[in-house]
């Protein structure tokens, strides 16, 4: 009981899981893991905070130097879980957050089933798509994409143990709250 | 998701329960699903509301009727949970909080795995005999036996799918209720 939590978080872009994961962030005692990628940074994204922004030689080093807990291909470019961000985090007393999509959440789900598995959903695609028109960062095409990308990911979310719909925003941070707070009573009979 | 929940509490004598289950009834969702005994009421126990008292025969009758979704004999009494409390509820759409020791509880666990198990325990056993002593309602002897029993009925605790510690009551509380909140974000994998 009280222990300390790997909690492990999907969401298909468009979702409001930046804005849901600032608020459960406010609180300390929680380490956000920063995901290493190749991928480039976007606009306003820093290297360490957002990314730990890699090249495709580096990231390919620290893999052969047993340096992740897990990695995959997404899109064309690597992404993956630092043991430094995780494990060491836990060992220190920390709850830590981990973002990831679906396939490396799903290696996750192999290699630490004792981590808690969360996947955000929008209330319906048709409002996804609404979402990202909205937010009016993208191309058409792109926007596209983004939501078979997201059909694609939501077949994911029954793996997960938790789907939180974001329907409203301050609902679903309780939601995502409750869960943290519920898992910590939990035993360990299910898992 | 959001399905309705039938959620069993157990707990042992001067845990807190009564006053927990108290705080969460507040909220009319719930059906308190009320048991039926053949124990004698205690002073200011109500038929109906705290039990449904029955007589030894009636309770039989009932038992040969299939009224009942679990019954077990208790300390000399019989105590059970008709199928009126519980699932014709949940048919209503409510979610409904049984309350039964740890004997019923665990019949439960095999009748109905999809219910959700929470054991409320006391910090320590230590703190529960000075509850027991500090209420004053019970002679030395009776409040000997009930430390003994809670020390028995902890020892199932782990078969609970939560424990809820009543150190503090307001998070005893706040903990129950995250628990509901985040079953209802649950994915069926794990039940």
């Amino acid at each position: 009981m009280r222990k300390n939590l790997l909690i492990v978080v999907s969401a298909p872009s468009g979702c409001g899981k930046g804005t849901i994961l600032s608020e459960i962030l406010k609180d300390d005692n929680y380490h956000f893991s920063v995901s290493a990628t190749t991928r480039q940074p976007r606009d306003g994204e820093v290297n360490g905070v957002n990314y730990h922004f890699l090249s495709r030689e580096e990231f390919e080093r620290r893999v052969e130097n047993d340096e992740f807990v897990e990695h995959a291909e997404y899109c064309g470019n690597y992404y993956g879980t630092l043991k430094s961000e995780t494990d060491q985090q836990l060992e220190k007393g920390k709850d830590v957050i981990l973002e990831i999509e679906v396939n490396g959440a799903s290696q996750m789900m192999k290699l630490r089933p004792d981590a808690v598995f969360i996947f955000i959903a929008p209330p319906s695609i048709a409002e996804l798509e609404r979402r990202l028109h909205k937010r009016g960062t993208e191309k058409e095409d792109v926007i596209k994409e983004r939501v078979a990308q997201a059909e694609r990911e939501l077949s994911y979310a029954p793996k997960y143990d938790y789907i939180v719909v974001n329907d409203a925003l301050e609902d679903a941070v309780d939601d995502f709250k409750a869960i943290i707070r519920a898992e910590k009573c939990r035993t360990d009979k299910n898992k």
